[in-house]
């Protein structure tokens, strides 16, 4: 099946904002097995839609259009739709009440413009919005079967997942149940990652699981799209094969599905009613930002503190006697992890402590990561965990690199595992 | 003058990258009075390319392709223009030897695979690329000039503006000098903007400015584009018009050009010798990450404090009798701001203390933000400047405009201008 994506509007062509509606729906349609053959991008122009519509309509079976919908005069998807199937526009007197009332719930009189966003081309199928005031809608242009959809990114994703994706998966007589697996790791760069799932495809013989992968330094992001006759067959396939990934994938996989590497140390931290003190240099708060905003943290993360040079590290914690910068040593960060600690009176501390090389930023400017974890197990006063790394690849790749790698550890290390495993993104 | 842009590659179609090389090149070309009328994307597929390339060829005077101009079987891009323009392909013996010197440079032997790249249509112009091993090339398809363009950003970056950009000004026979000058401000919204600027164009009588904007919550940036036979004609038109931007839009600019709200606070600090600590709360980091990494901070940012629990903020300061939940006052967030002062021994502290609403994020859940800045003029202990301001709409929205809020307060205090000044984003 082909199926095409027509974004509208000036912001987009002007690239006044970025297009992200695009690749959001050429992922979620690749998520489900579909695939998008053709991208056109055109402005708020008459001319330029109706073509735009037309050729689309020649060579595709199924097109979404996003954008458009809105009640201002240069929002003209309805009108030029209906133009496109040769056919007039006729009030959708069901929407016209919803909107009427989505307006008085928030105490507003619907302005009259909104009217425009209730008349739809005669014939239209109607696609809900439950949370805004553009509804989709659904017509044949040629061809193909053209969807309509809002630019508001959140109104967009709604449509997109709950009316569309059926429709498509329909139309391509695809089996209609699917699932999108996703495990998020840190320390294996892709083509590792790949290497590592050779052959996990081939467990379901039928080819109903299909690997792919998403990176975003420092993370990448496994995928498996399960496609099967119903939920029971897709818990069939996609149990042993999730299972492996997790056997090959091992303590590399920080997360899966919507949970972040933030999310599972703040909630690993909260399980054992820990809390938590940070020490920060040059990622100088990166970390704390992370972590401290998220609901529930309040109650968790006790104190950050960020010192950007090292020499000023000890004095912030309480230990003005301490010289870092003479000599780092793996005594000299534990000692400023405990510190941290007490200072805070956390039963954890992270300490990420950074010898960043001199010069302008370069490619291969890198930074030394000290990272201890001091924890309320082991000896009397508790016991500390240590973690050296050599990061390369310029200031920014530093700083994010090092960020990651710390709150990594510290996931490791209230999970059980060993902080200390060779990871791709290191010197040695 | 018609312009196309044809974006390729799988990566970009299927979404698995945001295709952030469209909105740059259509930017780029609205900054100097050019505009985009078509965008289309496609992915590396012979077919689609070649339909991709006769299509925009009928249609349009210009148009730029980006991507496929790397070493691997699946970069198609000089193969299939050259076929599209029934011609064959060359090798282009200056530039394999470019390749070559660019391999030992950094002492590698260049792989037989990147001869590739070396192999242009036949009669098509050379595109210089400084920095990397895909040339561009100008090419005659139907009635358009094409231009091929690396995907990689920084290398596509470079080709445009100095090499297409300027043959894109000749084909529309505009004045050769361009000139772009940015405002960025904090504190008024993009239709205050507009209207505060009302006329402004108008005193150019030739339309030789032309003004827009770019809103990325919480800055907006206006932007003038100047246009003049050379730069002492543009310099003649800009300076009255920037000079009347300045004087309407006043305190809120914070930066012109590529200067950032941090970079500007930290150039201030420096420049006066100055040292700062930081008190967070909700933004738990957030100010801190965007000041503290950036080169020459590491002089300037003693300390930041970070306590999410506004009851242990007091603690982290060394203020321990201090009680801020039992209701907060100006005195105390002053408090805060001179003890944090005094710890760090530095010579300003800025103090952002939030009083999150309560409850699950929603789009009226707001937040008070009490400000206060420490500094050791006025009296013989130093004085504190004070600001208090309520913002509303959802966790992120009161997490990003406080940050901002609070470094423009300090960039305001350290300009001298008003701390206190009402804007747009905040309830009163």
């Amino acid at each position: 099946m082909r199926i095409e994506i027509i974004c509208t509007g000036d912001e987009v062509l002007t690239g006044k904002i970025i297009n992200s509606n695009f690749s959001y729906m050429a992922q979620k349609l690749e998520d489900v097995g579909l695939s998008v053959h053709w991208g056109t991008t055109v402005g708020d122009d008459r001319d330029s839609l109706l073509a735009a519509f037309r050729m689309a309509g020649e060579r595709a079976d199924a097109v979404i259009v996003n954008g458009g919908l809105g009640p201002t005069v240069d929002d003209l998807s309805q009108e030029v739709a209906a133009q496109a199937a040769g056919v007039g526009l006729v009030l959708d007197e069901a929407w016209l009440v919803r909107m009427e009332e989505f307006f008085a719930r928030r105490s507003r009189i619907m302005p009259p413009n909104n009217r425009k966003q209730a008349m739809l081309p005669d014939g239209a199928e109607f696609l809900d919005n439950p949370i805004g005031t553009a509804c989709g809608f659904a017509l044949t242009i040629g061809r193909a079967r053209f969807f309509f959809t809002p630019g508001v990114p959140r109104e967009l994703r709604r449509m997109l997942e709950e009316q569309i994706i059926p429709r498509l998966l329909a139309m391509a007589g695809l089996q209609g149940a699917i699932f999108l697996k996703r495990f998020h790791s840190y320390g294996l760069g892709e083509s590792h990652v790949d290497q590592l799932l050779t052959g996990i495809e081939a467990m379901v013989p039928d080819g109903g699981v299909k690997l792919g992968f998403r990176a975003h330094y420092p993370q990448i992001e496994t995928k498996l799209t399960v496609r099967g006759r119903d939920d029971d067959d897709i818990r069939a396939k996609l149990g042993p094969v999730a299972a492996e990934v997790r056997a090959r994938l091992g303590n590399f996989i920080l997360a899966e599905d919507d949970q972040t590497l933030e999310g599972v140390v703040l909630a690993a931290l909260t399980a054992r009613q820990a809390s938590l003190a940070l020490v920060e240099t040059f990622t100088a708060g990166a970390i704390a930002a992370r972590l401290a905003h998220l609901p529930g943290a309040e109650h968790v993360v006790y104190r950050g503190v960020i010192a950007r040079d090292l020499d000023r590290v000890p004095g912030a914690v309480g230990l003005s006697h301490l010289l870092l910068t003479d000599a780092m040593t793996q005594d000299k960060v534990e000692a400023v992890a405990r510190a941290a600690r007490d200072a805070a009176g956390a039963s954890h501390a992270l300490a990420v402590l950074i010898e960043l090389d001199a010069g302008a930023d370069r490619i291969d400017l890198g930074g030394t990561v000290w990272i201890a974890i001091a924890h309320p197990d082991g000896t009397s006063h508790g016991g500390v965990a240590f973690r050296r790394s050599r990061i390369v690849g310029g200031r920014e790749w530093v700083r994010l690199g090092a960020a990651e790698l710390a709150l990594d550890c510290l996931r490791r290390f209230l999970q059980g595992l060993p902080v200390v495993e060779r990871i791709d993104f290191e010197k040695v």
